[in-house]
């Protein structure tokens, strides 16, 4: 049916390059796309290109910044700035700041060290990290995900800060608040274990 | 964190009103955006509006179409004009054009009769069914969803073609194939033992 459609294959063809639009669901985005007023589109394109404009990494920290070289973090007065809390994406710092509780700076790398996927340390901000660090004093606590990459990528950067004084800590591992430890893996289990605490 | 940021604020929210987009990865989809080179947003845009402005629906069954004012299926000669079948929407078109074997011509409603979302038969294309169907010979098949919505629909334009000569026909109900008798729903298995057919 869409060899007759070129203009909607291509549409399609684009909307599959966005993460998380599952497949079987694209046909029916594009169908809201062309029912959307031909006004509300319009909309639509310029607030994407607007925040592609506006919208810039932060030179600090590398979290999401508007109107500014910083982002609110780093332009914030109240926070600590001895505490540098390091995430693999803006996602992760969203997850921590809603969380709450935290009052530190952050630095987003950007991902995680993953050699076959081609990232290494230089597609990530970690160069920017180890400049930051230089003349830092206070702490500085891994929260990259607790996936291979991630602990290698806290491995990795650890290993260069061996000759510092700063103060290492990673986000503890263990099993979730709300979670059954039956339905828990063993590597979870073990974490947890290994990592308990003076009740 | 969003407060300090009403660019991506607004980027959001207008994501959120694309259908299929799990509000649990708005953020990831609006920062696949974000890290997305400027000239491929522009293209992404470009293509959005270039299928709003192209395509249209079909003058004669509301299929979308591109280049004319008839659809593949319309402008085709190789298709049984004898034949309409009645669809919600295009969706169901392509599921049926999918599926193969069938021949004939299409009409695609727009949705289902549903009072309580405001969808009468003026917010489908009932009335330019009917008016196709004054000099129409031959059968009309009823292809709305077997739910209470497409039953009623079905139900609506049967009614006003009770004086017209058409053979009208509707799907079968039954047991899909591929699926297990003790995973069905009571309705299901009433309605394929009413529909039965000689073995």
């Amino acid at each position: 049916m869409l060899t007759h459609l070129p203009t909607l294959q291509l549409l399609v063809r684009h909307l599959q390059r966005v993460p998380y639009l599952a497949s079987k669901n694209i046909y029916r985005v594009a169908d809201y796309f062309l029912k959307s007023e031909q006004q509300s589109l319009e909309q639509f394109c310029q607030v994407l290109l607007d925040a592609k404009k506006q919208i810039k990494a932060c030179t600090v920290c590398y979290n999401w910044a508007e109107r500014g070289d910083l982002c609110a973090v780093c332009a914030s007065s109240r926070r600590d700035t001895k505490l540098i809390c390091v995430v693999e994406t803006w996602l992760d710092l969203i997850a921590i700041e809603k969380a709450g509780g935290y009052n530190g700076l952050y630095h987003v790398l950007g991902g995680a060290l993953c050699p076959l996927d081609g990232i290494g340390p230089a597609q990530l901000t970690i160069v920017q990290l180890l400049e930051r660090l230089e003349n830092h004093q206070g702490e500085l606590i891994f929260a990259t995900n607790p996936t291979p990459e991630g602990e290698a990528t806290a491995s990795y950067i650890s290993s260069k800060l061996k000759n510092s004084n700063l103060s290492i800590s990673r986000l503890a591992s263990g099993v979730p608040t709300g979670s059954s430890l039956e339905q828990m893996d063993r590597i979870t289990i073990h974490k947890a274990l290994s990592g308990r605490r003076p009740f």
